[in-house]
């Protein structure tokens, strides 16, 4: 990417961090990053353009710092709490793109013409975190039985609902990463190690069949 | 409450999911409620008085319909689940409500005097669930081991995260119900009912135990 681009999608993020959506005014922005505001609509046509390339630069700047704090040695499930972890932590960079996102979704509410970039930055986030999922799985990581898909819809939406009281400064974001931790073990639990089978342990559960189908 | 106070808060919660806190001006809000804004400043003092009473407006009606699928037969269990699943309906009052909601949570990030009243509502709103979830406990119907309060923090921050995915049409209420049932089911579980105890099942849970040592 350009760094002129670059610049201009720096600019815009910080813009709605600051002042919000409403603080997104393309001449600022265009100012901001030192371009010439024709540049900023050759780029990005119009507000919309630019808004959704600012939510991609968002996701992608997400991307980095939710795997920053791996190391070769991790587990495919560590990465998988990394990847949650590291949406909330007293970070600028992470402070800012937590704002800049929960306003967007705050006035995609009001604002039809934001939910189509949301909504699809939204399934990229979701996409990378069910991949990491299938990855835990695959490597035994997370129990077999859950649904990837499904499971990061549920884990996502609990980020940004705990991050919305991080932000509004309900809960430390220590205290939100610890809610965090505890919903991805029962959301994304790891497989139960049980004793290898053996007729006895196969008598027990025969035995415990039948007492539960009395 | 005195009917006009009423008038007033519906007023203003209306103003709130219609346009957001930026369209909760006093004046309108009047004129709306069909009050003089004398009065309503005399009842409410400022915007922030005005907007702290709306929210435990919200709050008081979002009780009633938390609890409207209620029936005597119910379990605590169900009542918890009704309490939680009440918030995302396709009805008038809950989608006013939710929308009002996500609204204050969103500018409370960038207007600081608005943090204390939606703390003290969000606190309200938590206490409530963990006093289900005391009861379900207490009626057997969720494990001892969760903490009320903690399991309930989460649930209602997974529900503002689903509802914020909801109202901008990336889910629809029955997948965002879906998702908190599920959640429901992980973060607060019924107690797994065992056989009863026998010579049998405790010579195989102690072979268990010993295979897990070694």
């Amino acid at each position: 990417m350009s760094a002129r681009r670059e610049a201009i999608l720096r600019a815009s993020a910080k813009a709605i961090a600051e002042r919000g959506i409403r603080g997104l005014r393309v001449h600022d922005v265009a100012e901001v990053a030192g371009v010439s505001p024709g540049l900023l609509y050759y780029h990005f046509k119009d507000r919309i353009g630019l808004l959704e390339a600012a939510l991609i630069h968002i996701n992608d700047r997400a991307r980095d710092y939710r795997s920053a704090s791996d190391v070769p040695a991790d587990s495919a499930r560590d990465r998988l709490l990394h990847a949650l972890l590291g949406e909330i932590q007293e970070r600028p960079d992470v402070v800012e793109n937590s704002l800049a996102w929960n306003e967007v979704r705050a006035c995609a509410v009001y604002e039809e013409a934001l939910r189509g970039p949301l909504a699809r930055t939204t399934r990229a986030w979701v996409s990378e975190i069910a991949d990491a999922v299938s990855r835990a799985q695959a490597a035994g990581d997370v129990v077999a039985t859950i649904d990837p898909h499904r499971s990061a819809v549920t884990m996502t939406a609990l980020v940004e609902g705990l991050s919305g009281r991080w932000l509004c400064g309900e809960l430390s974001a220590d205290e939100a990463r610890a809610l965090v931790l505890d919903a991805v073990g029962m959301v994304m639990p790891s497989p139960v190690r049980r004793p290898g089978p053996s007729v006895m342990s196969v008598t027990c559960s025969e035995i415990h069949t039948q007492k539960e189908d009395r």
